[in-house]
């Protein structure tokens, strides 16, 4: 199987069905729950139906936001978030996208995540190095004080002085896509609030890129292949930036 | 002379122009500085030199980020920023736009805020609503603790329990756009760092579709047309919001 060329093949058929509704409230009307007790809005559903028609006639095991697991028994899982920031996409604000990833026998095998406004294409097996439509990316070299990074908190931190700007997009994925192109130092989440469908594809992809990836306390990252639970998570390009920013939690927990 | 369709043909040749340098390093090559002492990039010049075709040939006056201001003594002022959140625009964050504002004897006659990546056009003439892709556009109604906000400071302030969600975009002009339409509930800078050729545009648009517009006291925001001036600027569509805002920077004075 071509996990890329069916990732991106579902990616365009979604986008091509679902861009209508940007911005547009007719896309988050409610129309159901997902398995974690979200809402499901038309446009999570309308997504979701274009995944099964691609995934379900190959029997693989299927994680997915708002149907839950599908087990199969199979080798192969496919992780999905259809679209990654959907209150972003039904509110009008440009960041949001399609992720998209592929695990053999419970470990990362391929990810892609694909913005659908831009058309960027993030994608990487394991071993192979990460890519931004077909060029080789890497995390950008972290220059002190001259960092840009987003998170999310329920705790009032203060990075002022310490960062140089904050860009909060509000598409946890495709921000750490952005970790992996240069764009964001680091994303961060200790909420916790993002879940492994957010986060699947992308951290292959910062994985490739060179990023390091841990838990509120500095730990090495772990995550389990459903739907529910919850996850705090730093995403960095450099160990001197994850350090300021577990300083900066430790003094806040 | 139509004003929109002149902003409009403006806006889409910079788009044809400057597009494709998006997300890549050869656009942020520095070429020149401008009157403000920012630096002047590639895409700045390209940009500029686009709208300066264009407005020349008027004998109009002219107020625009990197050239400054050319006075030629005409009831007409235009007022510009090619590329506002051109940080965003080189290094890869999908929220940009272009700025484009008319005064007749100093005073607000038109507005064009154009985004690039969604082609999302916010125009608004004085007194005649404010519009998106032609159709009226108005602030978002205010729910307590629902709201979401960008904002720009360098004190931490502490909104956490007061709003839901921030959304820092990195696009002053393009963000108050977002108030006008509903998807921001409300965006301030009080740095302060904000220029006239950065919110002129939106400024008409945000008024007329229902936005309040003070300084850091909450005062009526008033400005000139002029490229150097820095303020602080809060646009807010509820002054039950513009209170909760006006509180935290008063507690952190």
């Amino acid at each position: 199987m071509n996990w890329d060329e069916l990732g991106l093949k579902i990616a365009k058929e979604i986008e091509k069905e679902v861009m209508p509704y940007f911005g547009k409230k007719e896309g988050a009307k409610i129309i159901g729950y997902s398995p974690s007790g979200d809402t499901t809005e038309l446009i999570d559903r309308m997504s979701e139906d274009i995944v099964l028609k691609h995934l379900k006639p190959l029997n693989i095991n299927i994680v997915s936001e708002e149907i839950g697991t599908i087990n199969n028994n199979s080798e192969w899982t496919a992780i999905i978030d259809p679209i990654d920031g959907s209150f972003n996409f039904t509110t009008g604000f440009p960041c949001f996208g399609f992720c998209f990833a592929i695990f053999k026998n419970n470990k990362p095998y391929y990810g892609l995540t694909y913005e659908f406004l831009t058309k960027n294409i993030y994608e990487a097996y394991v071993g192979k190095g990460a890519f931004l439509n077909g060029e080789k990316i890497k995390v950008k070299k972290y220059i002190e004080k001259e960092a840009v990074i987003s998170y999310y908190s329920n705790k009032n931190l203060n990075l002022i002085g310490k960062v140089r700007r904050a860009r909060i997009m509000g598409a946890f994925g495709v921000e750490m896509a952005y970790v992996a192109k240069g764009a964001l130092d680091a994303v961060f989440d200790i909420r916790p609030y993002v879940r492994t469908t957010d986060f699947a594809s992308s951290y292959i992809i910062c994985k490739e890129a060179g990023a390091i990836i841990t838990d509120e306390k500095g730990h090495e990252f772990k995550f389990n292949l459903n739907t529910t639970d919850r996850y705090n998570m730093i995403v960095a390009n450099d160990k001197k930036l994850l350090n300021i920013i577990l300083e900066e939690i430790k003094i806040n927990r």
